[in-house]
């Protein structure tokens, strides 16, 4: 019986999930075709027809990362008045779901960092990043949340410590919960406000 | 002519050099007897003397990460008052030196979180760095140079500020510069010693 265009897309959209399952337990350091056949349930052979090599795995890996990540649920993905608060959320490893991604984010930086093309897009990335915080900073300053200041500054600061606070809560769930990383973030903001930005 | 035992040290600390070059360069993805031997300039068969096992290389590695973290320079190692500042300084990737530490460290983040015994040994670690820091944010209270607040709650949103600054400046050093990054700490501390903390 010949494969409906169906099956190809369940195919494939378990393959995506396995490459995501092995990255969220074992890394990109664990990401191997082997790995992934297994979480699958699979042949390796089967997997060289989706990955002819290790580079293509870890190229679909990282478009999968953007995808999901591009995707995901946002607190504030509305027109409403976003805030800071909830674009840093949004951040944060709060659920399972955030965490898995956070880890799989956090796991790619080794690769990223030694592959000058790639290091090049994370740093394009993660100044998009500051710059949509910086447009809610400048929101917060003219509705009088937030003390004045180069709102360029704060926002890097501001997406310096989500960034950190996901590395340690990483590590340190148990220190970290969800419940602690949102009072540290509140402490965090109400610093903000109250002064010297 | 018998090797010596300065020959056997001299060679490893090659040995050691080129591990920590390797890792500095290409991060724990990239570290493989093959590259490390190129480094040296010597045989992957040599190598293999000191590192059956990719394994054996990659414990290796984490061994040379924390000996140079212990031993490297510190702004207040002395008995003398330690300020949070310089703790925070002493973090961040202000010269070629510390740039590398940092970039081995993050790139071991990959292979730490997808370990549990080595996930458990870096969120010692990292609880053991907060409680240095909790110690001078409470000299600092006393002194009346920080607002009064929880020094533990202090000390882990300084450490994260900390740790999220060094991964942005590590994507982009052309935007963080060591100047900047001081500056953000400035602010951070400023921030801290305002008001709410």
């Amino acid at each position: 019986m010949p494969r409906t265009k169906g099956d190809h897309e369940a195919r494939r959209q378990d393959v995506s999930a396995a490459v995501w399952q092995v990255m969220a337990t074992r890394g990109f350091a664990g990401l191997t075709l082997r790995a992934v056949a297994a979480e699958l349930g699979a042949t390796t052979g089967l997997l060289t027809h989706y990955f002819p090599t290790k580079r293509a795995l870890v190229a679909y890996a990282l478009d999968l990362l953007e995808q999901r990540t591009l995707s995901r649920p946002r607190r504030s993905a509305g027109r409403g008045p976003a805030t800071l608060r909830d674009a840093l959320l949004d951040i944060l490893p709060l659920t399972p779901e955030a965490t898995d991604s956070n880890r799989v984010w956090v796991s790619s930086w080794d690769a990223a960092l030694s592959d000058p093309a790639l290091s090049t897009d994370y740093a394009r990335k993660y100044a998009e990043g500051r710059e949509r915080l910086r447009a809610r900073v400048v929101a917060a300053q003219e509705r009088g949340e937030l003390a004045p200041g180069d709102p360029a500054q704060v926002a890097a600061a501001a997406q310096s410590f989500a960034l950190g606070l996901v590395v340690q809560a990483l590590f340190d769930p148990v220190t970290f919960t969800p419940q602690r990383q949102v009072e540290l973030l509140d402490d965090y903001l109400a610093a903000l406000a109250a002064g010297a930005g």
